[in-house]
């Protein structure tokens, strides 16, 4: 599910091109589809004794599995002739009415027709790269950024150019000048992606106040917003902020949003609101690539939007949420060295840690793991190979006293890298400690 | 689910260029995803008052719903969190064993390993185009051929050359001197794209005399082959013919295989075999695309192939689609005015019947629809502008006497353009009538 681009695994298809009979047969921009490091930590991190701070997966156990599972029959019962049937490929239009209702719950005013569903958000992302770039082309996103938007637009041969955030966001001033500077360079910027809510992976959010300016800044240079929002309902404190799409012109932003996170990931549904032109490409795009989306797991949803307490269960999620983010963050301050700090979110999944300086998150991995626990070293969430002083800390899936031990264990290990670095004289450590408006800490 | 290149509906981006601020920043490839003229056909051909012998879809209703539904709900309530979770991008390792089972029925011998599971096996094509086609590859396919087959590679800005087939299949020595020819013009193929058996749209099987042959010209051109086979377990009559990738070395093939004829289309589970290096960048490509395909509906084929008696499912589809195919030839026998011939398919969904000289199939399709009855013009099924003496008749989905209606409309319709056309004088009508080897008729 994460990834980590510029790093081969042992797997890889680099690693053996002798045995590959194709070699020298495969598209240019199959060379910069790069196999995931963070895989095999993944199976280092899946055993039992290892707490896992790294992976995104919400938790679905907090369902009530049994309505889902009486839902589920009832409707192949009544609705199997059209369940099991092929689709079309824009999507089943009670459920583009549904996605319409939750948008609207966050300020977004849209028509169904506007709606795409896709196969998670990830698929809206797909589509959307595969629409708009052409190799060589640039994309501007936060720094850090989510990691699989890195390893899509490089399978479509584009650039990805970072913009710094603060602890309110990505800074307007910055990105304008990132823009004009991509202008200079001939390589004008098409699509500025951001994650504008609860970041993934830094945990920040864009300040209301700074929502309007970053709207225009792309309205300016003509550039594409394309806004991510799976965790704008998983707030835990604080205002909701709106959406940049809702107080934006129709066509100046393609919006994504997912029930990966509000409802199950494994029903794989997600969305794009586009421009009515940009839908119609991504609709073409879609059918190319699946025909359409399976008819069964979105009826399921539309299903559980339209008859189940699904607000109610979301207030579960959250308290389930806000009670690991609690966890997580009085054990960061109980247990981290001191040099060591993060950021503080409102909502979603993630903090993201900044080690001491001299530190370098993804040198520790190896020895982290060896100490039973795992997270997501920073340098998988830049384009540009920075980000070794940081990580990601995931705090959705453990309950809240194996992330305590979790992050416990990962002070020992900061410690001991600390006590490395000292005896090797590296020098410069940082006396602060605690959580931190990120500012200037986030590159 | 069928579209028709080359020609732009009324709702087409193209024709409102200046209405979309994003005109002029789409990818290259953008402009090759074209609209599909025969999506606003299905509107028509949805009509109940329609006879459609256009769509492919197949006939879920003949399922045991109430048995799938206990199925899923049983499902859902022991293993909801792994089924409603993330899953991996290569697919459910015990349902890529199941895929092993189902494909060594047709004598293929494989590994789970070697498996990636796909959104239908339209997201195996898609992901091998995006593997290995680069802007102006070529992939040589059967003429006529798969229609989607056709937008996915100029989804990729492929150019696709066709090869004729006869009432054997594609014809060997054409592929190899389409080989050769392509290679003196400097744009060797990359890609045999082939769909040898019960073809869609030609109903035409590649003789099993041949399928050495062919493999060797491949293998000698240095040509890779995708063998697309969703419909090889629904044979009517006739001795089974093993597929390609079963007599062809490990690394000679990425074969597809789909669950949507043999189980449902809307659970959207299809697979692509690969060779091992191959099989590495379709993960990579399949994790870019959509992170994972669902767990769930994953795990409901497994459990379907593993719980339930569908070996005898597979009789009741082949009975009832037998039934159907039939209807349709009897049809055609007793309403088809001379001149008119046709495919006697052996299996899967689809009959290619050829006009009498001078009739233009897709001129001819608003007429059929106001007669009550809708088929796909030929030309859909061709990168090059040919085809429009044919159609393809589907015998999938109506019932038979739905099916013999139908037929017996466009007889009266082909009756009519016959004598439209005598009106105006033209000429050379043939006055053979009946079902054919497609022989020399099939371009």
């Amino acid at each position: 599910m994460v990834r980590e681009p510029g790093v081969q695994s042992d797997d890889s298809p680099e690693k053996r091109p002798t045995l590959d009979p194709w070699h020298g047969h495969y598209a240019a921009r199959a060379a910069d589809m790069i196999a995931s490091e963070v895989r095999a930590l993944f199976a280092v991190a899946s055993r039992p004794e290892v707490v896992s701070l790294a992976g995104g997966m919400p938790n679905v156990s907090a369902l009530p599995l049994e309505v889902v599972s009486a839902m589920m029959a009832d409707l192949v019962t009544r609705q199997g002739a059209v369940a099991l049937q092929y689709g079309s490929a824009q999507g089943v239009e009670s459920l583009r009415e549904s996605v319409c209702e939750v948008m609207a719950l966050e300020g977004i005013a849209a028509r169904p027709d506007d709606v795409v569903v896709t196969c998670g958000s990830q698929q809206a992302l797909d589509l959307v790269a595969k629409v708009f770039l052409d190799p060589g082309d640039t994309v501007v996103t936060e720094a850090p950024t989510y990691v699989t938007a890195i390893s899509t637009f490089a399978a479509y041969q584009a650039r990805v150019a970072h913009v710094p955030m603060d602890g309110d966001g990505v800074v307007p001033e910055a990105l304008a000048d990132a823009f004009d500077r991509l202008r200079a360079e001939g390589r004008p910027a098409k699509l500025f992606y951001t994650v504008p809510t609860f970041q993934n992976p830094a945990g920040v959010t864009l300040a209301a106040g700074r929502r309007r300016r970053v709207l225009e800044v792309c309205r300016r240079a003509g550039v594409l917003v394309l806004e991510d929002n799976p965790y704008g309902l998983l707030r835990y404190d604080g205002e909701p902020v709106r959406p940049l799409r809702a107080d934006a012109g129709r066509d100046e932003v393609v919006y994504l949003g997912s029930f990966s996170k509000t409802f199950a990931p494994g029903l794989r549904v997600g969305w794009a609101l586009a421009p009515s032109a940009v839908r119609d490409r991504l609709v073409l795009a879609a059918e190319s690539a699946v025909l359409s989306q399976s008819p069964l797991t979105q009826l399921v949803v539309d299903r559980y939007l339209r008859t189940q307490p699904w607000g109610d269960q979301l207030k579960v999620f959250r308290e389930m949420y806000r009670e690991r983010r609690d966890a997580m963050l009085r054990a960061l301050t109980e247990h981290m060295p001191p040099g060591t700090t993060w950021t503080v979110p409102e909502g979603g999944f993630f903090v993201w840690a900044t080690l001491p300086d001299g530190l370098d998150a993804k040198a520790m991995l190896p020895r982290a793991t060896s100490a039973r626990v795992a997270y997501v070293p920073g340098t998988g969430f830049f384009a540009n190979g920075d980000g070794r002083a940081h990580l990601r800390l995931s705090f959705c899936y453990p309950p809240p006293d194996r992330i305590a031990e979790g992050v416990r264990r990962l002070g020992d290990v900061v410690a001991q890298e600390i006590a490395l670095r000292d005896t090797f004289g590296v020098t410069g450590a940082r006396d602060g400690r605690g959580p931190q408006s990120p500012g200037p800490e986030l590159p």
